[in-house]
């Protein structure tokens, strides 16, 4: 078995870079000292994110195909939120000396593979030494001469879309801590569908949770559709639709019924999760001391699921993949609840999320820092 | 004291996120999902590097604003090495929860003063918590209309030129590993000039180690002035060269006395240095086993002076900023030195970097992983 410390650097790039794909807008790839990349409107999208061994991932879990793949997807998912088509991507890796070399070129053909559905490029990146494995990535993408969709956008009147999967990372990570499923997965791709969630698909929880596959299409037609404000879920439902909120000094308020179908079809891992681990564990988190408690925590406050909620127009038509969950109010209007619930949200302080009027539960998501 | 884990990963960003330039090429900056760039000629240049506590720097020794301004700069260096405009830069950051919040605002206030000399802004971030400090930044640039100035364009007939420091971080490092030179350096900028080297400067070659600062504008320069391949020097004189030759297929010649008035400056911290640790320490590799042989390691193996070089058409006038060092041949051309000596350079399996004609002796330079 090879391991990294085996062999130089430039040894290591040499098996690498040839897993990676170029890309349609890759201009000058790997090799010098940096790439160059078209920009067809005079302008791109940049953002980034770090994945560290432990906290976003276990590599008892995950293979380094599953955090390439969960890389690639979760940071594309950022440029999908501005309405951006992902064109390209830059890696910095640290790796213990002991690592397999597996293990890299697996993260390197998990990379290229969540940029294949795209069409991205994975056009440079570093490699260190280090304590521990910590993968760092840098996408970009072309708006194709749209305005970027921004968080602040919303406005009273809107309706909120959500498009993408809903509380299966969360529960996918419960099974895997639980034990319920074994891993690794297999390397094929798991398809994603909006479809109902059979009781012996927990697979496909647990891949939501390794290699998510966010909606990135869906981004790009909700800008064309006319969205007026767009994010992507990494920290949880309540948690990131408080942050549009706030950008767009509204409230959103969710339909109370929304979600009750993905409730639904969570309820048989909510159960067999609740029989391993005992129902009401304190590491559910508050609310959670029945089976209704512990779907709802997945869907509302569950993180990782990345997928898009965005904000249209009244009437408009929600282009495919979107589904209608709610609808934006000012700060000053009266709500759809009872007296007593209108009170409270209007006496907040800023824009709040409510769920059919009513502040929901405390949920607060997911805090890389404390965690 | 405040660390890192006494603060909310927000609350750490309203900190981090107002010492941060906006650039002149931000059309938005942080605070959504992703920022935006403007790309003036629809094309933009990336590149990214990863510094780790303990392998890249070590806290006794560097600052978190001195970690800052050196992840710019050299970062910036790969982008003026391809003859681009720095315009903007995003940072992955990995942080233990005990890290003084201090730290982090420093690193944020060197990053925005490795970004005032260019214009360009801070753009957007990740952070999370970890084992060690580490730092990911990606750095873009602008062409502005100009082909991309490749490792794989010397022609035989070329000019060989430098620009920048030469030794200097090596030295600098090896003064603070004998302990020679007190740090924190104070924060103002130090001034790094071309001219000679004061006996009582070695504060200078330290803070050339712990914040490199590139020639950005010459590589800028260099491309406006026909350079036909340049590259970013941060492992190491020879090791770059080599790579430089390789991918133009070519033999780089470097003037043997090239380097002399370099090698001189750096003879009192050398001496310092070997009487400090002792002469021919084991821990300055092969030979340098007197002075004369410790400059030369610095000058002609030492990583992380982050110069530029460059080779220019026979004939070019030369920017400012840049000094002839050699010439460019053909791979078959009889070389300049002996008859034995040029045999050995032909019998290479491929091309060579040589210095008088002569092959080097073994001086590699810096493998970050093997480290």
């Amino acid at each position: 078995m090879t391991r990294v410390r085996d062999l130089s650097e430039e040894q290591i790039l040499e098996r690498i870079v040839p897993l990676l794909p170029r890309g349609s807008a890759t201009l000058l790839g790997p090799g010098d000292d940096a790439a160059v990349l078209a920009a067809s409107d005079g302008r791109f999208v940049v953002s980034t994110d770090v994945l560290v061994e432990d906290r976003h991932f276990r590599t008892r879990w995950s293979t380094g195909y599953d955090v390439g793949r969960r890389a690639a997807a979760q940071n594309f998912a950022d440029i999908a939120a501005m309405g951006a088509r992902p064109t390209a991507l830059v890696t910095s890796l640290v790796v213990p000396g002991d690592t397999e070399l597996d293990w890299v070129t697996g993260l390197a053909t998990g990379l290229a593979d969540g940029c294949a559905p795209v069409g991205a490029g994975a056009v440079g990146g570093d490699l260190s030494g280090g304590p521990c494995l910590v993968v760092s990535i840098t996408v970009h993408g072309d708006l194709e001469g749209r305005p970027p969709v921004l968080r602040s956008g919303a406005r009273p009147g809107d309706v909120v879309a959500h498009a993408g999967v809903r509380g299966w990372s969360a529960a996918g990570l419960a099974l895997l801590e639980a034990g319920l499923v074994r891993t690794p997965l297999s390397p094929a791709p798991l398809e994603v569908t909006d479809g109902v969630l059979l009781e012996d698909a927990w697979e496909r929880l647990v891949a939501a949770y390794l290699r998510p596959d966010p909606p990135l299409a869906a981004g790009v037609e909700a800008a064309r559709a006319g969205a007026t404000a767009m994010l992507d879920l990494s920290d949880g439902l309540l948690r990131d639709a408080g942050r549009l909120a706030r950008a767009s000094g509204v409230r959103l308020d969710f339909d109370a019924g929304a979600f009750a179908k993905d409730r639904d079809a969570l309820h048989s891992a909510a159960r067999a999760v609740a029989a391993a681990t005992g129902l009401g564990d304190p590491g559910w988190g508050p609310g959670t001391s029945d089976i209704d408690g512990l779907t709802g925590r997945w869907v509302w406050a569950g993180g990782e699921d990345h997928g898009l909620l965005a904000t249209f127009p009244a009437g408009a038509r929600l282009p495919a993949g979107w589904t209608a969950v709610g609808q934006v109010h000012g700060l000053g209007e009266v709500g759809v609840g009872e007296a007593g619930v209108v009170e409270a949200v209007v006496g907040e302080p800023g824009p709040a999320v409510t769920i059919g009027g009513e502040l929901p539960a405390d949920q607060p998501g997911w805090d890389h820092f404390r965690a």
